[in-house]
This record gives C-alpha cells, sequence and structure tokens, in this order.
C-alpha cells in the first residue's frame, strides 16, 4: 500500500507500469496517466535518468504533448548535483503528474537517492501529485526494489538483489517486463526474504494504478501476477544455499488482467463485474 | 533515525550490538540495557529466533537474571505459526525491554517477517519498549537488512545483499561482527546502492544506545563506523560489472567509541567532552 500521507489530504496515485506502454495505437495507459493528471490542463514532469539514451525525455515530451497535455517537461538530472538544483524542484512542485522513464533502476536509485529531488517526489505524491513510473521507473517506487536478478520461473537463494527505492509504497515490491524476461522465480525469492512483502510482477504493456484509497487497479494489454505471502506456512531461505531452489509452502498468487483490482492492505482481488 | 512514533508518546531505545558482548566480566552493555529497562524491576522477552542452538535462549535468561531482573522470559519462536501465538504477544506486551539474540538474520526475516510478532515489537518500540539486539539481532532492526555479502575492505558490485528487516530505523544499515570479519567494503556497497541510506558498522562487544530522541551514543570496548554518504558526489555502481570495484567520491566515514554521539537526522557527530 502507499506510504501513510498527512491525516486529511488527499495522496497521488501511484502508477507502476511494465515497460513497452504502447505509444502508438492504442495508448491506453499514457492516456489513464494523462486523464488522471487533469487531462488538458495536466503539466507533467519527465525524470529521464534512468535512461543513457540522449532523446528519451524528449520523446515523451513529444508524446505527452500530443496528448493534449499543457505542459510536459524533460528534467536534466544526470548528476547527484543535478537532483539538487531549485529550479528543476520548482517543475516538480508545480506539476500534476510526474513520469519517470525506463533505463536502469541502478541509475535512478544511485543519482536520486537521498537527495532533494527523491525527498520532492515523496513529499508532493503524498500531498496529491501522481507518480507514474516505466520499467526501471516502476522498480524505483516502492520502498524496496528489485536491483537485480536471474530469469527462470521458480525462487532460488541468490537469484534476486534488493536495495531501497523512493519508499512511495511501504509493502509491495515490483517487478517489470515479467512475462517477457520470466522473473516470477526472482519475484518469489524476494518476497520470501521477509514475507511482509507482497510482490508485483508487471507485463509490458501493464499497469497498476493504485488510487488515492490503495486500490490497484490493472489497466493495459498484459497481466499483473501478484505474489502474496501472508498465509506462508514455511519458507526455506535460510537452509538454502546459493543457487539452491528455495521450498515454500503455502504462498498465493493471483494473475490480474484489466479492470481486475486488488487491495494490498487486505490481500483482496476482484474481477470485473 | 527511529521510524516516527505517535505524537507526544515517547518511544523506547533502539539497541542494536554488534555481536558476542561481554557476558561474563565487565558486562558493560547487557547491563545498561538492563538500567534502562528498569533495573530490577525489568521485564526481558528474549526471541532466540535466530539461533539453532537449544539453549541460547536459557542462558540468556540466566545471565539476565544475574544482572538482577525481575523476570525474564525466552520466547519459543521457531515457525512462522509459532509467531502469532496470543501468550507470545502477551509476554512481549508485558515486557519493558525486548531482546533479539544472534544467529542467522535470515531466520529472523523469513520467520517474523510480517507476522504479528513483528507488528508487535514494532508498536510496542514506538510506545516506549526498548528492543535490543545482538549480531543477527541487530542486523534485522532497520528497514533495510543486509542478508549476507562477501569479506573485503573496499566496495565491489554484487559484494552485499539486502532485504526488509522490521522496520524499527529507517535510514540506517547496519553490519556487524564489522572489525572482526573485515566488512567495510560490503557495507558501502550497501550505501552506494541508495545513499538515502547511512551504514553502521559494528564491532563485537560493540552498542549503539539510540536514544528516544534520535541520538546514537556509542558503548562497549570497540568502535562503530559511520558510512555517510550524504555529500557524495559520485557512484559508479550503476557503470560496474558483478565483482567490479564501485568507486566513489565524496563519501564521509567516521569511526566513534565508547562515550561518542552520534545524530544521523543531521549527521553530527561529537566525542565526549
Amino acid at each position: 500500500m502507499p506510504s501513510v500521507g498527512t491525516e486529511g489530504v488527499k495522496r497521488g496515485y501511484v502508477i507502476p507500469i511494465g515497460g513497452a506502454e504502447e505509444k502508438i495505437q492504442h495508448q491506453d495507459i499514457l492516456k489513464r496517466f494523462v486523464e488522471i493528471s487533469s487531462g488538458s490542463e495536466a503539466r507533467i514532469a519527465i525524470i529521464p535518468t534512468a535512461s543513457e539514451l540522449e532523446d528519451t525525455g524528449d520523446n515523451y515530451v513529444k508524446l505527452f504533448k500530443e496528448l493534449g497535455v499543457a505542459e510536459a517537461v524533460s528534467l536534466n538530472i544526470t548528476t547527484r548535483s543535478e537532483a539538487q538544483v531549485d529550479s528543476t524542484i520548482e517543475v516538480l512542485n508545480q506539476a500534476t503528474g510526474i513520469f519517470i522513464t525506463g533505463g536502469n533502476q541502478l541509475r535512478l536509485s544511485t543519482i536520486l537517492g537521498g537527495t532533494p529531488v527523491a525527498q520532492a517526489i515523496r513529499k508532493l505524491n503524498a500531498h496529491g501529485t501522481h507518480v507514474a513510473g516505466t520499467s526501471a521507473g516502476a522498480a524505483i517506487i516502492p520502498e524496496h526494489m528489485i536491483a537485480g536478478g536471474e530469469p527462470g520461473g521458480t525462487p532460488k537463494q541468490g537469484s534476486v538483489s534488493l536495495c531501497p527505492g523512493l519508499g512511495l509504497t511501504n509493502r509491495l515490491i515490483i517487478d517489470q517486463h515479467f512475462r517477457q524476461r520470466d522473473r516470477l522465480g526472482r519475484l518469489m525469492s524476494a518476497v520470501a526474504y521477509n514475507p511482509f512483502l507482497i510482490g508485483l510482477g508487471l507485463d509490458e504493456d501493464t499497469a497498476a494504478f493504485i488510487d488515492p484509497e490503495g486500490v490497484l487497479h490493472v489497466e493495459g494489454s498484459g497481466a499483473i501476477t501478484i505474489v502474496d505471502p501472508s498465509d506462508l506456512e514455511y519458507s526455506g531461505i535460510d537452509r538454502a544455499s546459493h543457487g539452491d531452489t528455495i521450498s515454500l509452502i503455502g504462498m498465493r498468487v493471483h494473475v490480474l488482467t484489466k479492470g481486475c483490482t486488488y487491495i494490498p492492505e487486505t490481500g483482496a482481488a476482484a474481477f470485473p463485474a
């Protein structure tokens, strides 16, 4: 669930996207993000820090303008000192929506971690600004981020590494390109380390729109796989050596598609009526 | 710094210990823990879950009784279902101090994570119960725990793995047996992943008494090494391949001994007058 906001203040949506969201034909995910960010009055701030391609930010500026927003600005943050510039924070303060692009999530954590930009994103989201991130931009959203790992269907000791993320949600851990890169095993491993976590595996062109009340709505053409360990009876992670498969008893898994909802706080999943 | 407590309520001390605290001669650390937990009126609940030795809990019961506490009880929690037993929660509720023993920290995270016992420890500490942990018991204290890693003095990509801990502190990351097991490199790697973190390397027989106001007091015969990245200018973690040394520019390090203080919130370190 999203981190606790200030009492009486409605927090913004948190929107992790599994990467490769459709940008040309049916742009359901980007359209919905623009819509909740005030449509034709939306001001979108884009953070292209994860990407090492020079035109990533500009491409999203173009895309959001085509979708009819009032303003779209790409922020130039490639070093830790650039993550402290006042004019950059000002653009974030004025935004109705913040969009974090894909690339390498370790660039996001190591360049933004602990800086005024990271603090601003967290605070703004708690006070109503919507934050979306795709691929690496989705991974960085929670308190605990998947830094890297190995593909495969079964959980193995040492197959995933975690590090702190932005902290916009506290119990969720997010993996992306989920079906495309065969990542169920590493998501299960991450959750097995500490079953306080709830795993969210996002297929490409699929997004979790987590609303201010903490209800997750599935959007896009793929599925979201939920790995819920709240009834876990046994995990063998403390006995497994590096590379060993981890035995797990009682893990609950949901596969949710467009229109389904899930409430991380209660574990309740529902399909569209 | 410790997690935010309820307004107007004084939280308890958080006391990570670097392992192998002196138990026979000058028991400075255990004595100080008993003292702040109400001395002769102290009721200590011991969590021996990390250990696979049968007598770990009983040995601490004996030790605390010799130090003159009113009550010392070892809790039998070896499975996730035992971490939900009402009578166990009741012992925790009645305790003035909770002591988490050493062993394997993955047993702590995987057996306690997300259970009523973990929730109770977090809530009780926010409301005034003191919580100490030694070795594995220290590692589990923060929001981000070191699950494992490799020894060595320089930070290397892939030399450390993290997972969620109990969440009694949010920005600290704790390593133990620090000097004895040559762990500076892995602590620096952990902090480099996301420089939001502050690293605490605890030597054996050395403890950080973090008081309700967020001031850390060093106790014991060794040192605490603080790894503070708040002025970090550059980290090469996103460019390093597995096993490569990570370049870091601008990391600040303090080595603090008995009587020194440190305030994680402000970064201020002080030596005894």
